[in-house]
């Protein structure tokens, strides 16, 4: 583990916020009010964390102007201290380098075009004719199929599989256990069974994509399934066949798109949402957790379906009662006209 | 990549289907209406897309006789064209062939039987006793536990992990980070915690089965967890231990199928579903995307369950109301009697 | 396949259980009433099995004393019948041994401390400073993170990824697939996309906690991820940066749990259940199949939300009813007025 230490005039000069306390005061750690000690910097973002400003051990804080007089140690004043915490948090990420060349337990196919600077973890396995630019790192045991091609400084993890005639960008993380690439889920129905639609399509992701552990992006039937610059995604996340999603949209962990669905950019897809196949969802669409889209939207704004939690006694009473929902309402309305 | 070139005689015969147009003109790859060009053969399956065949640049259509007069240009007459359509895509397959042998790099225990035309891939690893079926091929970095065998012709991808006393039929593909034959999830609640039930059966799957990427089917408690012939499963499906799947049953992506419970045969489970355990679905139940199924299903037929998605402020006065069902219809049938 | 014989007498003395019948009956497998022959064990835990008594070939059965005079061959007279199954199962356990020792194909980092006793298979990678303690087992194809330590005894399966910093205790079972230490979901809103938050926490888990297949569990934003000893996680649940769960909590198989929620000790979280974030379970709570958690639960207790599965014909019209929910319910108070 390296220690990295910051002068609270290096991180000021870092962020280009004002420092108000002690320029010489060192800072190797990051970290929540309620743990902080000296050597450690804060922040505080969310003004529900305000009541801690009185207790904290902090070296310092950032904080938003309007705070700053509520906190009596020293301080980087910002007008975004969540952007800047994020800013600080990269100088202290704990992610080992990797070495630039190729493992000698590594295996790597005919025609390929590995930069010099690019990293190719133990006992990975790279196909025929891969392209991984200047800064690729591919984490140990991953496999990258024939002819696909990784854009500068994206970062693979361990154990992850990419398939044959797959693009992704530059400036990605793609997460252990994450598959890209696998055949969309394709087939003909015939008196005897399932005939295979061979998906002959590939998959094509932007620069700067984050993807979750476990998440699965499916190659498209005949066309591409699309992911748009800038995109996040959670894990255990499923992307079916031809799906296209736009640009910055987020999706949190365990949703899962069906097949040629088109998200728009900007959207935020919350966790365990389920989006069926064939629609359209427009964008700065925000959808809340565990809701189900089984139909186009149209207008930015945000959505929701499920019912609330109770106690279990109380539930099955109010759930036997959906089942007659259909026949209250009938029943109302003839009241109403009585 | 390699291209393939037929001429539209060829697949006219290959496909048992009536050539109108050009028999000499050849056909390179396949495309939707909207993409295809001079060179790429299209089709039509769903009416929704007839619109397309007035502008498509497609070499040839395959499409059915009721709607050959739709269309000016060389066609392919099928009354079956999505079935066609299907076994068209397995002339153009970018799937890479694999090399017949055992590469350098991967690892093989002691009492193997690996066909001489089978393919074990770089840094995989076989366990002691296996049986690999002639034509079997397993993906790089995939492991196969001790005395589990794969029927002939069945494609293991990249990272895949197979534990021991696992049986897989022929002409399966399993697609990357599929887990077979994990314990199930059985342990016997203690006052001071739980203890491990060890999960002493197998798994069973049988011939032409397809099995997503990051699919996970336990093994089972006592006896084994059972996939018939021809099921196809999506990718991060959860089939629990003691499972019984009938024959060419679908099951999509992200649905989970809890401890003992029975599925029949030709059903088609849609995406996002959960059934729970010890229950049994017959033949032939479609059950709907997201569904939540709680209770043996004795009858063929389509079943739902969730409500339907709406603005969140909407959703959140219609939600909270559901609490309230159970009184509101306690109310009204007491109107009802006044 | 080895074969391991126990007589009756030696079992009834490792259960502490009281024997009736043939103390030289040799037993070497462990069976359901339905398929046990002359030299199974069964058990009878479960009275809606009380029916196969009468027809059971099995060589011995476990039975409670209140059910011993309903079967009259060889039995094993138990208080705990189900837990002394689960004691018998471990007799019977098919999982391979693993041989002590660095396999040489496996690829280990400088400054790591391994056991003699510990086993590295093919294939796997470890990274630097890693410290694995006596009897631990890295299955094929795993990857170990930079100083990250495992305790005694605990069997990493096959492909399992494992990230730098992470601390697992002793006794675990960590199955195929699964993710421990990816970066948790975090990410400050710019007006030009995403700014990632670098994840500089880790993940502590305890003592005997068991975590299934393509589970994922993230690093900590600052502070760690916590698992308590004892729980037990099933296969494809996501647990998010500094989610904290309680000692012997159960988790069913396809959960998702978001960031920095709390579940206390001795939970059970049923299959395909959502837990947002940001909240807190107390001790005790139970959670149905299926169901969504929206806010905190300060009460031991079952809890429950969704709605019941129907014919899709039906459920389209109560569906749709409940889009009106409100409104029916504000027409009904009106004629309750009137």
């Amino acid at each position: 583990m390296v220690t990295r230490t910051y002068s609270l005039l290096g991180l000021a000069e870092y962020l280009g916020a004002e420092l108000v306390g002690d320029p010489t005061h060192e800072i190797s750690a990051l970290a929540t009010l309620q743990k902080a000690e000296a050597n450690s910097l804060s922040f505080l973002a969310n003004p529900a964390y305000k009541k801690y400003l009185g207790s904290t051990n902090a070296g310092a804080v950032i904080l938003h102007p309007d705070l700053q007089h509520e906190f009596a140690g020293n301080k980087l004043v910002s007008v975004k201290p969540y952007v800047d915490y994020a800013r600080v948090s990269a100088l202290f990420s704990s992610v080992p380098t990797a070495e630039a060349g190729v493992h000698p337990s590594a295996v790597v196919g005919d025609g390929c075009s590995i930069a010099n600077t690019a990293s190719v973890g133990p006992n990975a396995v790279i196909g025929k004719g891969v392209v991984l630019a200047d800064g690729v790192i591919i984490g140990s045991g991953s496999y990258i199929g024939d002819d696909s091609s990784i854009g500068p400084n994206t970062r693979v993890a361990a154990n992850v599989s990419i398939y044959h005639g797959i693009t992704i960008g530059g400036g990605c993380i793609l997460h252990s256990g994450c598959v890209i690439g696998a055949d969309g889920f394709g087939f003909a129905p015939q008196d005897d069974g399932w005939l295979k639609i061979h998906q002959l399509g590939g998959v094509v992701i932007g620069d700067n994509v984050e993807i979750g552990a476990c998440t699965c992006i499916d190659r498209g039937a005949l066309d591409d399934t699309w992911i748009a610059d800038g995109v996040i995604i959670d894990n255990h996340v499923q992307i079916a066949h031809n799906v296209r999603i736009g640009k910055n949209t987020a999706i949190a962990g365990h949703s899962a798109i069906a097949g040629s669905t088109t998200i728009g950019a900007n959207c935020t897809i919350a966790g365990a949402v389920a989006i069926v196949g064939h629609i359209s969802l427009a964008d700065k669409v925000h959808v809340t957790a565990r809701s189900f889209v089984s139909a186009s939207i149209t207008e930015a704004g945000s959505y929701s379906s499920g019912t609330p939690l109770a106690p279990t006694k109380d539930w099955r009473k109010n759930a036997a009662r959906f089942r007659q929902l259909d026949s209250l309402a009938t029943r109302l309305i003839k009241l109403e006209r009585e």
